[in-house]
């Protein structure tokens, strides 16, 4: 590289730690980001600056925004009384994107793990059994991972809330999917879980 | 998403503009981002404002820099008469980390390409011959890649410069490669250009 290239190195560092991004493949975003500099490289780190300055946590969900509390939880047209609880704001977003479910939602940020040492106070467990309380919750779904850890959470919620439906999502085939590329679990889970016609 | 997200979802499109990503996993690096705000979210911002504001094409070679000449055409130990031609600033990268050529580089910025209009001009080719002259260059080194349009290049450049040694890289079995992952073509050209032991 060329002198002066201790900024161009670190941009290239930086990148490199994007998940999915190595260092070959930063090496080529920031080549590309320098060709492109007044389409992309620019606008690229004012958006970073602005999401930095101004993301933050909804108080009450955990889904991330730009205000105290998230658009979902103001939203008087969604239905109260049921609320989905997920990992991740990845999970909820995928929620939203499949666009079928109108309550509210509950941000984990995460699974008990006794590997990890997280317990129920590093997630927000707490904030969803006030909520539960303070919301007249009827139904929690619980859309958490099928791993164990998932699992181990899942059981632990509903421990938690006696005199509360705790359902969660159905196992089965995926849709469009086909049986052959499945694992055996799913199968197993699909031939369990059957439905009459 | 939450209200206010115009912010998240322009940085998203943005980030899902770069080579290797899409838009799914433009959304996991951006939420990785945020929770990462102060260690990579602000310093990836900042690094990339600083390159916006620097970056710059050496102007004797081509390379990418933050200075007019960059320090390999500036660095006197490099030994002159040896110009090596690439078409891209990432090969001339490439080269210089397997870090066994010591002379001066030149990057052309492409390959010749009559479908998408790309002639000499387009590329840096005045500039390699100007400098072929005015540097007293005996031998210049073809990068190229061996695609039809880098070996076009190849002979373009190699027709530009008389009474000046053009070789190009030797074509063969890549170091640790097997012969039954090569295509036919590799092994085609290794057999041809066959060393005694």
């Amino acid at each position: 590289m060329a002198q002066g290239t201790e900024d161009l190195e670190n941009l290239i560092a930086l990148m490199a730690k994007l998940p999915g991004l190595g260092p070959r493949s930063a090496r080529r975003a920031v080549l590309h980001l320098i060709k492109k500099r007044s389409l992309q490289l620019i606008p690229l780190a004012e958006a970073m600056h602005r999401v930095g300055a101004t993301a933050r946590e909804c108080l009450s969900c955990g889904n991330i925004g730009t205000i105290d509390i998230c658009d979902i939880c103001a939203n008087e047209k969604r239905q109260n009384g049921q609320i989905c609880v997920v990992e991740d704001v990845a999970d909820l977003w995928a929620m939203e994107r499949a666009n079928v479910f109108k309550g509210r939602y509950h941000v984990l940020g995460g699974t008990l793990s006794a590997l990890d040492a997280i317990g129920p106070e590093e997630l927000r467990i707490p904030k969803l059994i006030d909520r539960c309380q303070s919301e007249g919750v009827t139904e929690v779904i619980l859309a958490l991972g099928a791993t164990i850890d998932g699992q181990t959470t899942a059981h632990y919620i509903a421990d938690q809330l006696p005199g509360i439906t705790v359902t969660s999502l159905a196992q089965g085939v995926p849709v469009g999917g086909e049986l052959d590329y499945l694992d055996d679990g799913t199968i197993t889970a699909a031939l369990t879980a059957r439905k009459s016609l």
